[in-house]
Protein backbone atom coordinates (compact mmCIF):
# COMPACT_ATOMS: atom_id res chain seq x y z
CA UNK A 1 0.00 0.00 0.00
CA UNK A 2 1.28 3.37 -1.04
CA UNK A 3 1.98 5.08 2.41
CA UNK A 4 0.97 8.78 3.47
CA UNK A 5 1.76 10.72 6.37
CA UNK A 6 -1.29 11.58 8.49
CA UNK A 7 -0.67 14.35 10.60
CA UNK A 8 -3.86 15.41 13.34
CA UNK A 9 -2.74 18.61 14.48
CA UNK A 10 -3.87 20.24 17.68
CA UNK A 11 -6.14 17.22 18.48
CA UNK A 12 -8.33 17.92 21.28
CA UNK A 13 -10.24 14.57 21.92
CA UNK A 14 -7.92 11.58 22.53
CA UNK A 15 -10.61 9.66 20.90
CA UNK A 16 -10.22 10.79 17.79
CA UNK A 17 -6.70 10.24 17.68
CA UNK A 18 -7.51 6.65 18.60
CA UNK A 19 -10.72 6.34 16.02
CA UNK A 20 -7.81 7.86 13.09
CA UNK A 21 -5.30 4.98 13.90
CA UNK A 22 -8.14 2.32 13.29
CA UNK A 23 -9.16 4.20 9.96
CA UNK A 24 -5.68 4.02 9.22
CA UNK A 25 -4.75 0.62 9.79
CA UNK A 26 -8.33 -0.71 8.83
CA UNK A 27 -6.98 0.87 4.96
CA UNK A 28 -3.00 -0.34 5.38
CA UNK A 29 -1.49 2.80 6.13
CA UNK A 30 0.55 3.29 9.28
CA UNK A 31 2.56 6.53 9.09
CA UNK A 32 0.81 8.61 11.58
CA UNK A 33 2.01 12.06 13.45
CA UNK A 34 0.82 14.12 16.50
CA UNK A 35 1.53 17.66 16.44
CA UNK A 36 0.75 19.14 20.13
CA UNK A 37 -2.38 16.71 21.25
CA UNK A 38 -4.36 18.32 23.87
CA UNK A 39 -4.71 14.95 26.03
CA UNK A 40 -2.38 12.49 24.93
CA UNK A 41 -1.62 9.22 25.40
CA UNK A 42 -4.80 8.72 26.80
CA UNK A 43 -6.78 5.30 27.92
CA UNK A 44 -9.60 6.49 25.35
CA UNK A 45 -7.48 6.42 22.53
CA UNK A 46 -6.12 3.11 23.42
CA UNK A 47 -9.98 1.75 23.39
CA UNK A 48 -10.91 3.60 19.98
CA UNK A 49 -7.41 2.41 18.10
CA UNK A 50 -9.46 -0.83 18.82
CA UNK A 51 -6.64 -3.53 17.79
CA UNK A 52 -4.76 -0.80 16.17
CA UNK A 53 -3.09 0.42 19.01
CA UNK A 54 0.69 -0.51 17.46
CA UNK A 55 0.14 2.26 15.09
CA UNK A 56 -0.81 4.41 18.01
CA UNK A 57 2.50 3.00 19.76
CA UNK A 58 4.60 4.33 16.57
CA UNK A 59 3.07 7.39 16.36
CA UNK A 60 5.50 10.07 16.04
CA UNK A 61 4.48 13.42 18.43
CA UNK A 62 6.14 17.04 17.43
CA UNK A 63 5.43 20.08 19.41
CA UNK A 64 4.96 21.92 16.01
CA UNK A 65 3.97 21.31 12.79
CA UNK A 66 7.42 22.05 11.49
CA UNK A 67 8.91 18.66 12.83
CA UNK A 68 6.32 16.64 11.00
CA UNK A 69 6.40 17.73 7.65
CA UNK A 70 9.96 18.72 7.71
CA UNK A 71 10.92 15.92 5.05
CA UNK A 72 7.52 15.86 3.34
CA UNK A 73 7.83 16.73 -0.63
CA UNK A 74 4.18 17.33 -0.82
CA UNK A 75 1.75 18.80 1.75
CA UNK A 76 -1.91 18.26 1.76
CA UNK A 77 -4.17 20.27 3.98
CA UNK A 78 -7.79 19.30 4.63
CA UNK A 79 -10.94 21.83 5.23
CA UNK A 80 -14.24 21.62 5.52
CA UNK A 81 -14.81 24.96 4.49
CA UNK A 82 -14.30 26.47 0.87
CA UNK A 83 -11.67 29.12 2.09
CA UNK A 84 -11.07 32.01 -0.01
CA UNK A 85 -7.45 30.65 -0.79
CA UNK A 86 -5.88 30.40 -4.10
CA UNK A 87 -4.65 26.71 -3.22
CA UNK A 88 -5.43 24.50 -5.62
CA UNK A 89 -8.14 22.58 -4.19
CA UNK A 90 -8.80 18.59 -4.75
CA UNK A 91 -11.56 15.87 -3.87
CA UNK A 92 -10.38 12.71 -2.43
CA UNK A 93 -10.30 10.82 -5.33
CA UNK A 94 -8.06 13.57 -6.96
CA UNK A 95 -6.12 13.63 -3.34
CA UNK A 96 -5.58 9.81 -3.59
CA UNK A 97 -3.92 10.33 -7.43
CA UNK A 98 -1.55 13.05 -6.19
CA UNK A 99 -0.26 10.88 -3.52
CA UNK A 100 0.36 8.04 -6.04
CA UNK A 101 2.00 9.88 -8.51
CA UNK A 102 4.65 11.10 -5.88
CA UNK A 103 7.73 8.55 -5.47
CA UNK A 104 7.73 5.72 -2.75
CA UNK A 105 11.03 7.38 -1.72
CA UNK A 106 9.65 10.74 -1.15
CA UNK A 107 7.38 11.89 2.32
CA UNK A 108 4.01 13.09 1.67
CA UNK A 109 2.16 14.22 4.45
CA UNK A 110 -2.16 14.93 4.75
CA UNK A 111 -3.14 17.41 7.51
CA UNK A 112 -5.85 17.09 9.26
CA UNK A 113 -6.71 20.62 12.09
CA UNK A 114 -8.64 21.17 14.95
CA UNK A 115 -12.31 19.74 15.76
CA UNK A 116 -13.83 22.92 16.19
CA UNK A 117 -11.26 25.29 13.79
CA UNK A 118 -9.25 22.95 11.46
CA UNK A 119 -6.20 24.30 10.05
CA UNK A 120 -4.89 27.84 11.00
CA UNK A 121 -3.94 30.32 8.06
CA UNK A 122 0.35 29.58 9.33
CA UNK A 123 -0.56 26.04 8.82
CA UNK A 124 -2.66 26.31 5.45
CA UNK A 125 0.36 28.19 4.37
CA UNK A 126 2.87 25.22 4.36
CA UNK A 127 0.62 23.27 2.22
CA UNK A 128 0.59 23.08 -1.56
CA UNK A 129 -2.88 21.78 -2.18
CA UNK A 130 -6.35 21.57 -0.28
CA UNK A 131 -8.22 18.41 0.07
CA UNK A 132 -12.05 19.08 0.55
CA UNK A 133 -14.46 16.34 1.23
CA UNK A 134 -17.68 17.21 -0.29
CA UNK A 135 -20.40 17.36 2.56
CA UNK A 136 -23.81 18.80 2.99
CA UNK A 137 -23.27 22.53 2.88
CA UNK A 138 -25.77 22.71 5.82
CA UNK A 139 -23.62 20.27 7.92
CA UNK A 140 -20.39 20.59 6.12
CA UNK A 141 -17.30 19.31 9.07
CA UNK A 142 -17.01 15.81 9.42
CA UNK A 143 -14.97 13.92 12.72
CA UNK A 144 -11.46 14.30 12.11
CA UNK A 145 -11.54 10.35 12.45
CA UNK A 146 -14.27 10.42 9.59
CA UNK A 147 -12.25 12.53 7.79
CA UNK A 148 -8.96 10.08 7.85
CA UNK A 149 -11.35 7.34 7.00
CA UNK A 150 -12.68 8.98 3.65
CA UNK A 151 -9.20 10.03 2.74
CA UNK A 152 -7.52 6.74 3.63
CA UNK A 153 -10.03 4.60 1.61
CA UNK A 154 -9.40 6.61 -1.51
CA UNK A 155 -5.84 5.82 -0.97
CA UNK A 156 -6.28 2.00 -0.66
CA UNK A 157 -9.08 2.16 -3.76
CA UNK A 158 -5.87 2.80 -5.70
CA UNK A 159 -3.49 -0.07 -4.48
CA UNK A 160 -2.38 -2.23 -7.32
CA UNK A 161 -3.71 0.05 -9.92
CA UNK A 162 -0.81 -0.43 -12.73
CA UNK A 163 -1.66 3.00 -14.04
CA UNK A 164 -0.24 4.80 -11.33
CA UNK A 165 3.11 2.76 -11.16
CA UNK A 166 6.46 4.18 -12.75
CA UNK A 167 6.27 7.98 -12.47
CA UNK A 168 9.54 9.92 -13.22
CA UNK A 169 11.12 10.45 -10.09
CA UNK A 170 11.42 14.42 -9.16
CA UNK A 171 13.60 15.53 -6.34
CA UNK A 172 11.40 18.10 -4.99
CA UNK A 173 12.89 20.49 -1.84
CA UNK A 174 11.53 19.02 1.65
CA UNK A 175 9.33 21.14 3.44
CA UNK A 176 12.58 21.94 5.66
CA UNK A 177 13.99 23.51 3.02
CA UNK A 178 11.01 25.90 1.59
CA UNK A 179 11.34 27.38 5.15
CA UNK A 180 15.18 28.09 4.84
CA UNK A 181 14.25 29.89 1.56
CA UNK A 182 11.46 31.67 3.00
CA UNK A 183 13.65 32.90 5.74
CA UNK A 184 16.35 34.04 3.55
CA UNK A 185 13.96 35.61 1.24
CA UNK A 186 12.18 37.44 4.10
CA UNK A 187 15.22 38.84 5.53
CA UNK A 188 16.21 39.60 1.72
CA UNK A 189 13.10 41.81 1.17
CA UNK A 190 13.77 43.81 4.49
CA UNK A 191 17.22 44.93 3.78
CA UNK A 192 15.58 46.06 0.13
CA UNK A 193 13.50 47.90 2.28
CA UNK A 194 10.51 46.09 0.26
CA UNK A 195 9.08 44.31 3.44
CA UNK A 196 8.70 46.79 6.64
CA UNK A 197 9.14 43.93 9.10
CA UNK A 198 6.63 46.98 11.37
CA UNK A 199 4.04 46.46 8.91
CA UNK A 200 4.77 43.06 7.18
CA UNK A 201 0.68 42.56 5.64
CA UNK A 202 0.13 39.87 3.71
CA UNK A 203 3.24 40.08 1.93
CA UNK A 204 4.97 36.41 3.13
CA UNK A 205 2.14 34.67 3.06
CA UNK A 206 0.87 35.55 -0.33
CA UNK A 207 4.81 34.64 -1.34
CA UNK A 208 4.63 31.42 0.47
CA UNK A 209 1.94 30.68 -2.16
CA UNK A 210 3.31 31.24 -4.78
CA UNK A 211 6.31 29.20 -4.60
CA UNK A 212 4.61 26.90 -2.55
CA UNK A 213 2.40 26.20 -5.72
CA UNK A 214 4.98 26.22 -7.98
CA UNK A 215 7.27 22.98 -6.20
CA UNK A 216 10.79 23.57 -6.78
CA UNK A 217 13.04 21.01 -7.34
CA UNK A 218 16.83 20.90 -5.80
CA UNK A 219 17.94 22.50 -8.59
CA UNK A 220 15.23 25.27 -8.74
CA UNK A 221 15.72 25.76 -5.21
CA UNK A 222 19.50 26.92 -5.32
CA UNK A 223 18.99 28.93 -8.09
CA UNK A 224 16.29 30.80 -6.28
CA UNK A 225 18.72 30.80 -2.98
CA UNK A 226 21.70 31.59 -5.36
CA UNK A 227 19.67 34.98 -6.22
CA UNK A 228 19.05 35.73 -3.01
CA UNK A 229 22.73 35.36 -2.13
CA UNK A 230 23.82 37.61 -5.13
CA UNK A 231 21.60 40.22 -4.08
CA UNK A 232 22.91 39.95 -0.20
CA UNK A 233 25.73 40.80 -1.42
CA UNK A 234 25.28 43.36 -4.04
CA UNK A 235 23.49 45.86 -1.60
CA UNK A 236 25.57 45.17 1.62
CA UNK B 1 -29.44 13.78 -2.11
CA UNK B 2 -30.88 10.37 -2.88
CA UNK B 3 -32.01 8.73 0.42
CA UNK B 4 -31.10 5.44 1.51
CA UNK B 5 -31.90 4.31 5.18
CA UNK B 6 -29.44 3.52 7.25
CA UNK B 7 -30.43 0.52 9.54
CA UNK B 8 -28.06 0.06 13.11
CA UNK B 9 -28.60 -3.40 13.89
CA UNK B 10 -28.42 -4.20 18.04
CA UNK B 11 -25.21 -1.31 18.35
CA UNK B 12 -23.56 -2.20 21.53
CA UNK B 13 -22.29 1.58 22.05
CA UNK B 14 -23.96 4.58 21.96
CA UNK B 15 -21.16 6.91 20.56
CA UNK B 16 -21.44 4.98 17.50
CA UNK B 17 -25.02 5.39 16.90
CA UNK B 18 -24.18 8.96 17.35
CA UNK B 19 -21.45 9.02 15.29
CA UNK B 20 -22.99 7.26 12.60
CA UNK B 21 -25.73 10.13 12.50
CA UNK B 22 -23.44 13.26 11.87
CA UNK B 23 -21.33 10.84 9.36
CA UNK B 24 -24.81 10.63 7.80
CA UNK B 25 -25.95 14.16 7.95
CA UNK B 26 -22.51 15.46 7.03
CA UNK B 27 -23.55 13.46 3.70
CA UNK B 28 -26.81 14.65 3.27
CA UNK B 29 -28.89 11.55 4.38
CA UNK B 30 -31.17 11.73 7.13
CA UNK B 31 -33.10 8.48 7.31
CA UNK B 32 -31.84 6.54 10.07
CA UNK B 33 -33.31 3.64 12.23
CA UNK B 34 -31.90 1.68 15.08
CA UNK B 35 -32.79 -2.04 15.65
CA UNK B 36 -32.72 -3.26 19.08
CA UNK B 37 -29.47 -1.18 20.21
CA UNK B 38 -27.84 -2.12 23.60
CA UNK B 39 -27.75 1.16 25.08
CA UNK B 40 -30.06 3.87 23.69
CA UNK B 41 -30.72 6.67 24.37
CA UNK B 42 -27.42 8.14 25.85
CA UNK B 43 -25.73 11.37 26.30
CA UNK B 44 -22.65 9.80 24.06
CA UNK B 45 -24.61 8.90 21.78
CA UNK B 46 -25.92 12.42 21.86
CA UNK B 47 -21.99 14.37 22.27
CA UNK B 48 -20.81 12.20 19.91
CA UNK B 49 -23.69 13.07 17.09
CA UNK B 50 -22.38 16.65 17.54
CA UNK B 51 -24.67 19.18 15.15
CA UNK B 52 -26.52 15.96 13.85
CA UNK B 53 -28.89 15.32 17.06
CA UNK B 54 -32.09 16.00 15.19
CA UNK B 55 -31.14 12.96 12.67
CA UNK B 56 -31.21 10.83 16.08
CA UNK B 57 -34.15 12.43 17.37
CA UNK B 58 -35.93 11.44 14.11
CA UNK B 59 -34.33 8.16 14.22
CA UNK B 60 -36.85 5.36 14.82
CA UNK B 61 -36.31 2.56 16.95
CA UNK B 62 -37.51 -0.66 16.22
CA UNK B 63 -37.29 -4.19 18.45
CA UNK B 64 -36.46 -6.23 15.15
CA UNK B 65 -35.40 -6.12 12.22
CA UNK B 66 -38.71 -6.53 10.79
CA UNK B 67 -39.80 -3.72 11.53
CA UNK B 68 -36.75 -1.33 9.71
CA UNK B 69 -37.23 -2.82 6.39
CA UNK B 70 -40.68 -3.64 6.23
CA UNK B 71 -41.25 -1.28 3.25
CA UNK B 72 -37.84 -1.59 1.84
CA UNK B 73 -37.77 -2.66 -1.85
CA UNK B 74 -33.69 -3.90 -1.71
CA UNK B 75 -31.93 -4.88 1.45
CA UNK B 76 -28.00 -4.45 1.41
CA UNK B 77 -26.09 -5.65 4.19
CA UNK B 78 -23.16 -4.49 4.88
CA UNK B 79 -19.94 -7.57 5.64
CA UNK B 80 -16.65 -7.78 6.82
CA UNK B 81 -15.83 -10.86 5.76
CA UNK B 82 -16.26 -12.68 3.01
CA UNK B 83 -18.55 -14.99 3.97
CA UNK B 84 -19.75 -17.89 1.97
CA UNK B 85 -23.24 -16.87 0.98
CA UNK B 86 -24.61 -17.05 -2.07
CA UNK B 87 -25.38 -13.27 -2.29
CA UNK B 88 -24.17 -11.07 -4.88
CA UNK B 89 -21.43 -8.49 -3.39
CA UNK B 90 -20.43 -5.33 -4.12
CA UNK B 91 -17.90 -2.59 -3.05
CA UNK B 92 -19.29 0.93 -1.48
CA UNK B 93 -18.82 2.67 -4.71
CA UNK B 94 -21.47 -0.39 -7.11
CA UNK B 95 -23.56 -0.18 -3.85
CA UNK B 96 -23.85 3.42 -4.32
CA UNK B 97 -24.62 3.11 -8.08
CA UNK B 98 -27.34 0.32 -7.13
CA UNK B 99 -29.03 2.57 -4.61
CA UNK B 100 -29.14 5.34 -7.43
CA UNK B 101 -31.33 2.97 -9.66
CA UNK B 102 -33.74 2.54 -7.57
CA UNK B 103 -36.93 4.93 -7.77
CA UNK B 104 -37.06 7.57 -5.72
CA UNK B 105 -40.53 6.65 -4.12
CA UNK B 106 -38.65 3.64 -3.00
CA UNK B 107 -37.26 2.57 0.04
CA UNK B 108 -33.60 0.98 -0.44
CA UNK B 109 -32.17 -0.11 3.55
CA UNK B 110 -28.33 -0.65 4.21
CA UNK B 111 -27.54 -2.54 7.15
CA UNK B 112 -24.90 -1.84 9.66
CA UNK B 113 -24.29 -5.33 12.24
CA UNK B 114 -22.97 -5.76 15.83
CA UNK B 115 -19.35 -4.41 16.46
CA UNK B 116 -18.24 -8.11 17.33
CA UNK B 117 -20.17 -10.02 15.35
CA UNK B 118 -21.63 -8.09 12.55
CA UNK B 119 -25.10 -9.19 11.22
CA UNK B 120 -26.43 -12.87 12.46
CA UNK B 121 -27.40 -15.65 9.26
CA UNK B 122 -30.52 -14.50 9.81
CA UNK B 123 -30.44 -10.95 9.25
CA UNK B 124 -28.26 -11.67 6.35
CA UNK B 125 -30.80 -13.57 4.84
CA UNK B 126 -33.17 -10.94 4.53
CA UNK B 127 -30.33 -9.16 2.28
CA UNK B 128 -30.15 -9.27 -1.61
CA UNK B 129 -26.96 -7.72 -1.66
CA UNK B 130 -23.44 -7.73 0.31
CA UNK B 131 -21.20 -4.74 0.05
CA UNK B 132 -17.91 -5.28 1.24
CA UNK B 133 -15.53 -2.40 1.89
CA UNK B 134 -12.25 -3.05 0.92
CA UNK B 135 -9.88 -3.13 3.38
CA UNK B 136 -6.56 -4.46 5.35
CA UNK B 137 -6.95 -8.23 5.54
CA UNK B 138 -5.01 -8.32 8.68
CA UNK B 139 -7.23 -6.30 10.41
CA UNK B 140 -10.43 -5.67 7.89
CA UNK B 141 -13.01 -4.84 10.72
CA UNK B 142 -14.28 -1.17 10.73
CA UNK B 143 -16.06 0.76 13.55
CA UNK B 144 -19.60 1.37 12.67
CA UNK B 145 -19.84 4.26 12.26
CA UNK B 146 -16.48 4.36 10.02
CA UNK B 147 -18.01 1.88 7.86
CA UNK B 148 -21.59 4.07 7.40
CA UNK B 149 -18.94 6.89 6.72
CA UNK B 150 -17.47 5.59 3.80
CA UNK B 151 -21.18 4.10 2.50
CA UNK B 152 -22.92 7.69 2.51
CA UNK B 153 -19.78 9.01 1.16
CA UNK B 154 -20.07 6.87 -1.99
CA UNK B 155 -23.71 7.74 -2.25
CA UNK B 156 -22.84 11.45 -1.89
CA UNK B 157 -20.04 11.66 -4.99
CA UNK B 158 -23.11 10.24 -7.27
CA UNK B 159 -25.45 13.61 -6.38
CA UNK B 160 -22.91 15.89 -8.18
CA UNK B 161 -20.39 17.58 -7.62
CA UNK B 162 -19.94 20.42 -4.68
CA UNK B 163 -16.41 20.25 -4.58
CA UNK B 164 -16.08 21.73 -7.90
CA UNK B 165 -18.89 24.15 -7.54
CA UNK B 166 -18.29 27.74 -7.26
CA UNK B 167 -14.10 27.79 -7.82
CA UNK B 168 -13.12 31.37 -7.54
CA UNK B 169 -12.38 32.61 -10.86
CA UNK B 170 -8.28 33.28 -11.17
CA UNK B 171 -7.46 36.53 -12.75
CA UNK B 172 -4.23 34.93 -13.81
CA UNK B 173 -1.15 37.12 -15.39
CA UNK B 174 -1.49 37.36 -19.58
CA UNK B 175 1.31 36.03 -21.30
CA UNK B 176 2.47 39.04 -22.23
CA UNK B 177 2.77 40.60 -18.65
CA UNK B 178 4.89 37.04 -17.94
CA UNK B 179 7.34 38.08 -20.74
CA UNK B 180 7.97 41.48 -19.23
CA UNK B 181 8.36 39.84 -15.92
CA UNK B 182 10.66 37.81 -17.58
CA UNK B 183 12.72 40.50 -19.06
CA UNK B 184 12.43 42.50 -16.07
CA UNK B 185 13.92 39.74 -14.05
CA UNK B 186 16.63 38.90 -16.52
CA UNK B 187 17.96 42.54 -16.32
CA UNK B 188 17.72 42.49 -12.88
CA UNK B 189 19.82 38.97 -12.62
CA UNK B 190 22.46 40.58 -14.98
CA UNK B 191 22.75 43.50 -12.77
CA UNK B 192 23.22 41.28 -9.98
CA UNK B 193 25.79 39.76 -11.49
CA UNK B 194 24.09 36.26 -11.70
CA UNK B 195 23.46 35.90 -15.19
CA UNK B 196 26.40 36.26 -17.16
CA UNK B 197 24.83 37.61 -20.48
CA UNK B 198 28.06 35.98 -22.67
CA UNK B 199 27.46 32.84 -20.72
CA UNK B 200 23.49 32.23 -19.74
CA UNK B 201 23.52 28.98 -19.67
CA UNK B 202 20.10 27.49 -19.09
CA UNK B 203 19.11 29.88 -15.99
CA UNK B 204 16.20 31.70 -17.57
CA UNK B 205 14.82 28.63 -19.18
CA UNK B 206 14.95 26.95 -15.52
CA UNK B 207 13.13 30.16 -14.66
CA UNK B 208 10.21 30.43 -17.05
CA UNK B 209 9.73 26.71 -15.94
CA UNK B 210 9.54 27.38 -12.20
CA UNK B 211 7.55 31.07 -12.63
CA UNK B 212 5.22 29.18 -15.42
CA UNK B 213 4.44 26.46 -13.31
CA UNK B 214 2.84 28.48 -10.65
CA UNK B 215 1.13 30.56 -12.59
CA UNK B 216 0.70 33.90 -10.97
CA UNK B 217 -2.19 36.02 -10.52
CA UNK B 218 -2.30 40.08 -11.20
CA UNK B 219 -1.54 40.81 -7.60
CA UNK B 220 0.94 38.33 -7.37
CA UNK B 221 3.08 39.37 -10.68
CA UNK B 222 2.55 42.99 -9.47
CA UNK B 223 4.55 41.67 -6.22
CA UNK B 224 7.04 40.05 -8.00
CA UNK B 225 7.90 42.97 -10.09
CA UNK B 226 7.98 45.46 -7.17
CA UNK B 227 10.56 43.11 -5.66
CA UNK B 228 12.70 43.63 -8.76
CA UNK B 229 12.00 47.53 -8.64
CA UNK B 230 13.18 47.49 -5.23
CA UNK B 231 16.03 45.38 -6.16
CA UNK B 232 17.08 47.89 -8.97
CA UNK B 233 16.59 51.01 -6.95
CA UNK B 234 19.05 49.71 -4.22
CA UNK B 235 22.09 48.19 -6.28
CA UNK B 236 21.99 51.55 -8.77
Amino acid sequence: MKQARIVLVNTSHPGNIGAAARAMKNMGQSDLCLVDPQRYPSAEATARASGADDLLARAKCFGTLNGAIADAVLVIGTSARSRSLPLPMLDPRACAKLVYEQPDTKTVAILFGRERTGLSNEELDRCHYLVQIPSNPEYSSLNIAAAVQIIVYELSLLAGDPVNAGQTEIDYATAQQMEQFYDHLEETLVELEFLDPVNPKQLMRRLRRLFGRTRPDQNEINILRGILTAMNKKCS
